[in-house]
């Protein structure tokens, strides 16, 4: 056995307890009360990265929560890979659906169990813990810088402007990225595509008060009803998405990366079971992994609006409001969707009331060639960790920092995610398999070597 | 002047000062956290009456909020008024929005603010005021009865029930109701009806847990675009309710009805102005009166799913909830309708979903004869006191237990309104004018005089 591997043997327990800990800190960075906690966690990643062997780490405040840089050059002649990851997680709620605590990581049987575990402390935490290992057993074989930032569940806001400002501190030959999920443990996968992300907020403004219903029902727009009738008519009878102009620069797949992509093993009644639905629901003339991999999608995130409290009010209300996100596929650029959803909403609100809508964040979609030294190095490591090749398959979430990594950096992104769908990523008892925590901390050499020799 | 108006005018201050300590107690029926506050609230009433000159004055606890039963009998010969009120009140929330504490009342421009000041406080004790001028001034010409209750605005669930188990404590000629609106001080009005209410909440389910919006986004159906398609579909282009059998009991107004109802004063621009709206909405063929007043109508009261707080989460959610309410007219009956209401919403959730519907609380439309003794001795006292005969007009509100009154009871309900519709019941800033409060007190005296003179 490579010295490597016996060196990862015998540190396994504490490389866990150390992302326990890491796990304990509540980095949720869409609230403001947990500002504190983001400062203490990229700390702790900081003084990891140190521990793992990198000659120096600095932190960087922005104008949200800061970024952690850290990296180990062995050879200027060497290549370098940019590891990125995020310390910052997803809000817990609704924590009343939590088995245990989300800052209060369990295991059992043979998960962890807590807010991060998979998205993305777990994940990224495996890349700290190769570092580690190349680093104590002299066995490093490229350059590894460290990119871990803590807006990317609030659509990384002032990642581009740090990227922008600091191309030649970030410069490499790949970034990889762990951030994504693999079909399953017996069916490794590799994403070779994320979508983009549009995120706005509607609000709907009808009288200028909360109205009696019974006084004023019948006779005054009701934003309720009007934003449920604006949402109806942004999917047609077929669950296109009807924003004029919306599918203009989608890239439609190929009848052959359709064939390729339905290779992915999916059985429709197990995934019916597993989310406990008894029909699946999307666009016609795709299938399910259509639907979540290569089409843009239109989705309510959240609503709210009158009285939503314990039993009942007779009130017609003032505002009612939405929180809506698209996924977009190649070539779809945000900013371009985002106004035109934007311009669409605020078009088709009818008289009575006012509409507002204003953007959150939001991405470019990215894809990796799969003939590219960049992902081929990710399939020959996935392979021999694994024992079978990994399927290159397209990916539902974003990234949205991906397009510009490769836009001001000029290399190419990998995903090299060990996740698994199943692990309830931005839902309560999130959750990281141990076997996959370990395969990513044993894989994740394997492509610093295999990418240094193709790049040779 | 009577001897009993100088007794008014001399007391009218402390009359407003016990009002303003009343309004303080925040006596919320909807919130369990508020269940002691009803307790001293229903108190308080006992002791108010008591001083006014009640014989006996009774606290009935129910399995909800206590009722309060007073009376104070003078002749079994003279006829007998069932004064009919309630001391709970609406929720106060957005509290953000008011101006003042809800249950801080202020005096301002001649307007005492805070929740429940006309509904129904502010308006209930202008009979308790009345009661204590008549005793006081050995003036009083009637028997009169006191029902107070602690779950108006909760739909009244346990009134029913005390009122069938106690026929004869409350035997009555007449159940004088305040707790509607006029149309303003200078054109006095009596609502002739009242509309019922069918109050349900619905739950939609999509996914057995919250799903990230990317892994699975377009290919699950979300709860709140289902919602929304079902709420849609709930209207036509012509905002006709599309519930089959909705309007089956609907006695159509005949054109004589909706000729009177035409001469109540209504200046659109300012009612538009008013509520901040630059265009009205509801049902096609109707005036704004008629929408509010002769047709049933179908509210959302409030909505929520998924991710409602501060920045984005991308999230496709479990569930999604709605509260509706409908409003009903003669002939419907709220059981019948919201049973239908109730089915309909069950039958048209989609494969993919599931939906459960539940009643909150209902109660029937009421109409009170313009030519009965009754509705004659309001109309005389209101044009002894405001020098106008009034209009008889449709309210739009509910009074679910009216109809459960004249079918135990036997009499009659007049309502005998003194608010605004610009009150903001069931709002922030909700108001009362002294003005009106003061009106009250003078022209309920005149009511019992009428009333016992008509029923010789």
């Amino acid at each position: 056995m490579e010295a490597w591997k016996t060196y990862q043997e015998q540190h396994k327990d504490r490389f866990l307890n150390e992302l326990l800990e890491l796990l304990r800190i509540p980095s949720v960075s869409a609230r403001t009360e947990n500002k504190d906690d983001m400062i203490a966690c990229a700390n702790l990643v900081k003084q990891r990265l140190l521990e793992a062997g990198a000659d120096s780490v600095t932190i960087y405040p922005t104008a949200g929560h800061p970024i952690v840089y850290g990296e180990k050059m062995i050879d200027a002649g060497k290549p370098t890979v940019l590891v990125y990851g995020h310390y910052d997680v997803q809000p817990a709620d609704p924590l009343e659906l939590w088995n245990s605590g989300p800052f209060e990581p369990v295991i059992k049987d043979g998960k962890i169990f807590a807010r991060g575990a998979c998205d993305d402390k777990g994940q990224f935490y495996m890349h700290v813990k190769a570092l580690e290992t190349l680093t104590n057993t002299n066995s490093l074989p490229v350059n590894v810088k460290f990119i871990i930032e803590g807006e990317e569940e609030i659509g990384s806001p002032n990642l581009g402007i740090f990227v922008k400002e600091h191309t030649t501190l970030l410069k490499a030959d790949v970034i990889l990225i762990s951030d994504t999920a693999m079909l399953s443990i017996d069916n490794p996968s590799i994403d070779v595509g994320v979508r983009g992300l549009s995120y706005i907020e509607v609000e709907v403004t009808g009288p200028n008060r909360d109205l009696h219903s019974g006084v004023y029902g019948g006779a005054v727009a009701n934003p309720i009803t009007i934003l449920a009738h604006m949402i109806t008519s942004l999917h047609d009878e077929n669950n296109h998405i009807t924003i004029p102009g919306f599918y203009n620069d989608v890239v439609e797949s190929s009848a052959e990366e359709r064939a390729e992509l339905a290779k992915a093993p999916y059985d429709e009644a197990a995934y019916k079971e597993e989310l406990g639905v008894t029909a699946l629901w999307g666009e016609k003339g795709y299938s399910t992994n259509e639907r979540t991999g290569i089409r843009p999608t239109l989705e309510l995130n959240g609503i709210w609006g009158g009285y939503t409290g314990e039993g009942s009010k007779t009130v017609l209300p003032s505002k009612a409001h939405a929180k809506i996100s698209c996924r977009l596929v190649p070539n779809q650029k945000h900013e371009v969707m985002t106004e035109l959803i934007i311009n669409h909403i605020i078009s088709i609100a009818p008289a009575g009331v006012t509409v507002k809508a204003a953007p959150h964040h939001g991405g470019d979609p990215y894809m990796t060639p799969v003939d590219s030294i960049e992902y081929r190095a990710a399939a020959k490591a996935i392979e021999t960790t694994f024992g079978k090749a990994p399927i290159p398959v397209r990916g539902g979430g974003s990234i949205p920092i991906t397009a510009l990594f490769e836009a001001e950096l000029g290399c190419k992104v990998v995903f090299l995610g060990f996740g698994l769908d199943s692990d309830n990523l931005h839902s309560p008892n999130e959750k990281y398999d141990l076997v996959n925590f370990y395969k990513g901390i044993e894989t994740i050499p394997y492509f610093h070597a295999f990418f240094a020799e193709m790049k040779q």
